[in-house]
């Protein structure tokens, strides 16, 4: 529970665990807390770090600002210095593994392993178009309509028809959230800053080994956009989870898991084959 | 330019061509109207009947009433007793497909060939959800909020991008049209409709051959629910068109049009190997 | 019934049925009696044209010769003049799929539509050894090591196991042939003809209305190859038929059937969408 | 370096590293010496075990003997016992998958996490058949006919063309072994053993936490078997990677290692999501 001042705009994070540090870079809606769940696994071998990007969970608001993603790289940037890492693994989910990107290839020196799940190298005009749809139905303060429209394409559905009273829950806990101005207003910002988002002609500068894992049931992020980055990125391995949609983190908990930690502290990256 | 009575509410339809006769049920946005590019092949060697549902095109409206698929169905057998057709072989996509499939269950001595374009056993609480998004954004009148809900489920991303003239033009007219009142009244008719479609336990009465045709884009009614159908049914044929999304006959007109067209006019279903 | 001559040699053929006219091309071990069920749907409303190939059926060998494809392209334009055909719709699967393709390239004008099951791009090293395996087997003049060599790679193992009769018929009449040193001797001589085959370079000169048929099972020419062609020749249609193997008009007559009627005899490949 | 006695036979084993013991079971042309290059990254953290089965490596023949996979089932939990270890993690591929399927099945209290990679519940008539060309191939003593049947079911096309050099490399040291009478005929009974093999109905018996890994282009134990196992082993997780075949452990060495190495040493199975 500490935070980093980047002007005046305060910065919230967490560091938990010790052994080779593991930065989480949340998805759009997410925060530190989303990740909940997965830190007693991360923080068992890893030093885990967890960080609200501004507009998310407790980090500061960027009220009346049109941004882009490089705030939230160089957000990455302050907490890895503050931190004094000379090398840190990134994973990154959607919005987040965004950012991982362009970190990896603004910062190709701090950049051991990065790990991408339902990342895309650009926002095209479909996604888009679905992110004016998620401002309008926010812009409605509905919360029903905007949960309606913003997370059938974030859950697979069978998740959906497998997990009914999880589902259920979760409808109960986000139709409040999403009925609040500030969070609706927060998303919005975020969203607009992706519109822009385009690194497809700087690929080729990551130097990082990269594990890209496609969600089979994404409906945001299609596996298209994930196999797009395994042919493009140097040292990219591209696996797929069937059956699992967009937040492919809780639909199959321990496949992100394992996948994060299996790559990321696995010692070698060459085999005499 | 024809129309039939159903009670006291009017039904359009449209027949032209001669031979074996073919009727195309409208997906729910459709309209007699919406085949127009498809007509001169399909009339060429068959007999082409078009119909709008009620609360489409040119048929009457239910306003201020709530129904289910039934009236739907029932406007597919008065029509073809209207034209004394013994047996007819009927294209369906999506919602098309839906009626076509109980029609197929209710009249299955009336049913040649089946061809199931992008179509669903039931609507699951998933795609429940996506209706309850469009309707909410229907009703804020806002048409390029609705263009901005519905469509990119409708089309897939590489169509929106591969085709980005084709798109800005589509959203040209369908921004004015999602704006309209009455239209988007129909629509929600109509999506409420189709809440309650469940025939999962009704699919083994199909007798008729029927070609299941899967979109590999489709994140309206994705690929699992052409699977689901095509281990059910019993003289199922599945095929996938990869790098196309649920508007399948709008992305690949000529698959479209050569898979309906090879299917109904093939004279054997068996073929002795 | 009826033959032409190329030089000294006799190429049998056979033509049945009034239409647009469709020339069939073998897979390398099939004739022109392979297509026997196929015969009454393709002869109903077409001019069904087949033919065996130099080494196949019932048209001479070339015993003691080692050839190219270029031989049996020749074949195919010698009768299409023969025939006084000006311009003819190809069928062609595997080995008849690759003679196809050839002829779309060296006799653009004479090609009106282009249907390509199971076919690839080139001869792989990975499929060059596959077929030399084969022409070992086949020196064994073991007919079940030959039949335990080509049958797996040909069936998809759901068509091996729901098929058991079937299959247990198929090896029945299938290894006496596979002991016969004039027939191993023949396939011997066109499996190396395909060694050298390669038309990456020349596939852009295709200009006809191609179809595509990937089987999700084949494993001799995966799917990989299929989207390779679909991605390079220019009016190309791409579909996939799942649960099907390399022998996919065998396991799935009718989508066979269906599919390439309908491609051929559709009337417009333009449409106004 | 070390061997246990099973009645009179010798088994080979190799045990290395520190921490949670994970056993690693061949495919059935491979022995100990097989998993070098992954053995720096396995004894990193983990105690990596390698065994023989019988007519491997340096375990004893068993000539002129008939057995089926039990006598390697109980290779291990003999192993385990001399190892006084109460619960082991095991990783399988292809035959080594099927008999780590069997042992926990048979063993479940000593099972702790469960890795199959290209692995099937049952041998299925194609399979056979397929098994049934490499021992035909066998019994020739021609190595580089053994080679072309047995190899390109094992990797990938594209492995086969991206790799060149290294696949020719691989040829001129597997031809002499694939000449060798003695290991032809270890691996003619071991493929003798897996005829019989079939778990179908006793999957429901694991109780380990299982990965299952697929590999997108496996041609001998094609992804249908990984769902298959999916579907019905209880605390099942799936993954597939897209580009490799039957080798997958040689095609994607990282993902290999990685997969492994994270899904047994993540803490957690269960996440409260």
């Amino acid at each position: 529970m500490s935070h980093i001042w980047i002007k005046d705009k305060k910065i919230f994070f967490e560091v938990e665990g010790e052994g080779k540090p593991i930065i989480l870079l949340n998805g759009i809606m997410m925060s530190t807390k989303s990740w909940q769940p997965f830190v007693n696994s991360f923080k068992a071998k890893n030093q885990l770090i967890r960080v609200d990007f501004f507009d998310q969970g407790q980090s500061d608001l960027r009220v009346g600002e049109s941004y882009t993603h490089q705030i939230q790289v160089d957000v990455v940037d302050a907490l890895i210095s503050h931190l004094n890492l000379e090398k840190v693994s990134i994973v990154g989910i959607s919005y987040g593994g965004e950012i991982a990107i362009q970190y990896a290839i603004q910062h190709k020196e701090k950049v051991d392993r990065l790990v991408l799940f339902n990342t895309a190298a650009y926002t095209n005009p479909w996604l888009k178009d679905i992110g004016r749809a998620w401002i309008a139905a926010g812009r409605t303060r509905d919360g029903e309509a905007y949960y309606n429209t913003a997370i059938p394409v974030i859950y697979s559905p069978i998740h959906y028809e497998t997990n009914k009273t999880w589902m259920d829950n979760r409808k109960k806990v986000l139709v409040p959230v999403f009925s609040d101005p500030t969070f609706l207003d927060k998303v919005e910002r975020l969203t607009l800053s992706s519109e822009s988002f385009d690194v497809k002609d700087q690929l080729h500068k990551i130097e990082a080994e990269t594990l890209i894992v496609a969600a089979e049931e994404d409906y945001l992020t299609p596996v298209a956009n994930q196999v797009y980055l395994a042919e493009r990125i140097k040292h990219a391995h591209l696996i797929k989870i069937p059956g699992a949609g967009h937040a492919s983190m809780y639909e199959k908990p321990m496949l992100f898991t394992s996948l994060c930690l299996g790559f990321i502290n696995t010692q070698d990256n060459q085999f005499n084959i």
